[in-house]
């Protein structure tokens, strides 16, 4: 039974899950696919675990005790302090998983794919830099991230395999925010703007700062990723961006913020009431094509794909060559903690599987 | 670079059209991979050609053209005659491709797995014989099947990776038939059942005797193919399949049969007139449970995910445990030789991947 090391950033919501899913698969499927895998680096922002050979499951077990309590992993009997992930970067090759929401990782990242060590994303950000580090990062297919866009949904290995197959892309739509989807139906239902934000906020489906979402940004940087994958050379400020609020709020701290968004919630009810009674709604949808790559609120027919959409669904519509006349898409919820780990978790197989 | 060996059987629509996209491939992402395919056997139904190293290009496009112009390759200069494929399995492991409707390659497929081989499926009948044979040819994750439900949509690969990642299916559901979703869309506006039969028939898309699309039995057996990999042990016989016509024409030769297709025009026009006006429509579905796996004429919502599909769409549907109240779905043309070649090639890229 093969071990393969796995160095993971991140013990958010999403990396507590992915370590109960690590063990999980190791139990039931290492032998199916004959490799097991083997933790020998575990970091949050203020510290980290480390070992030569694997971290041992009762480690793990009791470092997500910790994190679920509030500490860090520098406090854990296992564990240290940490500056830099890379410090923990293996001589062997490896499986670094990033599930922080950190910036500026993707230099050391791509360093680390030349040394032939594997990567998984579910944080966007180190595939929204320069055009030439996303490409020194995914070129030789050792950088996976399926979960960066539709979370668990089939959405970056379906345009793999569309583009591997000879199939090349004309236009990927939809929409791709769970946050902004379950907005839209509540001001589709009649609810104001501000209740909607809040409801979200509390719900636990916005950024600590909501306007993090309401920016438009996270959704671009998923409509880059499906752009660069594409083929399409393109660099963040190529992406036209709509944002849910006026200029002027952005200066203001998050506590300022939530309490002025009641002053949109009359802005919102207009847009809303002036299409009511002609068939259509408001979504906000993402246009990634050679000669256009967009993220706003648009207007569409209510029974169309899109507009047919409720709460947190994603919805991702494949155009190419072969899907020209009737498009391939996919459907379903694009977030949550669990299966945004299972994203993780299904690219990290593969690159066990591919593992040599 | 390395070379991946390849023994095609089936030289068909799909085979052809798979020929050329893996030449592509080797074009153009052998680099980026790492490797590239090297075709050793490729066989029809009466003949092959063989090759210790490596069928040259050159060859592969001579058999193309042959194959076009109604050759076998029993009759090309590189080829001779073949009586049975499993005489042209290399010493060394190769990627066995089978996309031919032959029966009875199960035990031959499930016994070449053992020996070191991995197999590519678009025939879905490997997958239809005993549950043990099912097992024995897949759960070493070694024979890949994405082309057998859905053609080219990434039906099996989705339902691999929720199942991996420790997401249990509970019920699978949907429409997997672009010819009978043809028909149906054709009934519901007011063709008559023969006629849309005919129509189905010129267009290429039934097989030559059209009761073997409407027998419900392609059907059926990927209704089959997805509860046996979700892991429900069942038999062909417990698939529940209704079909699109009535016992006593089933004993007729094809014509007989073309000819008394008029005579079931009559139930077809009364059974979508009984439901009009009442918002719901008829669908060929199917149903993928632990405790119930059927295929049969449907009425649903005509706004429902189902009843919204028009021509020749399939729709997956995957209600999970994390995939619960809202399910994760895929939809997009089924059918047609460039997609379904296109999921064998993606099948054998991900086989590729792993070599070693």
């Amino acid at each position: 039974m093969e071990r393969i090391p796995v160095l993971q950033v991140g013990m958010g919501g999403v990396g507590r899950t992915l370590v109960e899913q690590v063990l999980t698969f190791n139990e039931r499927f290492g032998g199916r696919y004959g490799f097991r895998f083997a933790y020998v680096g575990l970091a949050d922002r203020q510290g980290a675990i480390v070992a030569d050979e694997r971290i041992p499951p009762a480690v793990l077990l009791e470092a997500l005790a910790a994190k679920r309590a509030g500490s860090s992993l520098a406090d854990v009997p296992a564990g240290g302090p940490l500056l830099d992930w890379r410090n923990l970067l293996t001589p062997v090759p490896c499986i670094i998983v990033d599930v922080t929401a950190q910036d500026d990782a993707e230099l050391g990242l791509a360093e680390a794919v030349v040394q032939g060590h594997r990567v998984v994303l579910a944080n966007k950000k180190p595939l929204c830099g320069s055009m030439e580090t996303f490409r020194a990062l995914t070129e030789r297919g050792n950088t996976r991230y399926e979960a960066t866009v539709g979370a668990g949904l089939p959405v970056i290995s379906t345009l793999r395999s569309l583009l591997d197959t000879g199939d090349p892309v004309t236009r990927i739509s939809g929409c791709f925010s769970g946050t902004l989807g379950f907005l839209m139906t509540q001001l589709e239902d009649g609810q104001p703007f501000s209740a909607a934000v809040l409801e979200a906020k509390q719900r636990g489906w916005t950024e600590p700062d909501p306007r993090d979402d309401l920016s438009g940004m996270d959704v671009a940087r998923k409509a880059l990723i499906l752009a660069r994958t594409s083929g399409f050379s393109a660099e963040m400020e190529d992406v036209a961006v709509e944002p849910l609020f006026p200029d002027q709020l952005g200066a203001l701290s998050t506590e300022e913020f939530l309490a002025e968004l009641p002053t949109l919630d009359h802005e919102y009810r207009d847009r809303f009431d002036t299409i009511a009674g002609q068939g259509t709604t408001l979504r906000y949808a993402a246009q990634v094509a050679l000669d256009r790559l967009s993220v706003a609120l648009t207007e569409v027919p209510r029974d169309s794909p899109i507009g047919s959409l409720r709460g947190p669904d994603n919805l991702v519509v494949f155009q190419t060559q072969r899907y020209a006349e009737r498009p391939l898409s996919v459907r379903g919820p694009g977030a949550g903690v669990e299966v945004t780990a299972a994203g993780v978790l299904s690219d990290m197989i593969a690159l066990g599987r591919e593992w040599r």
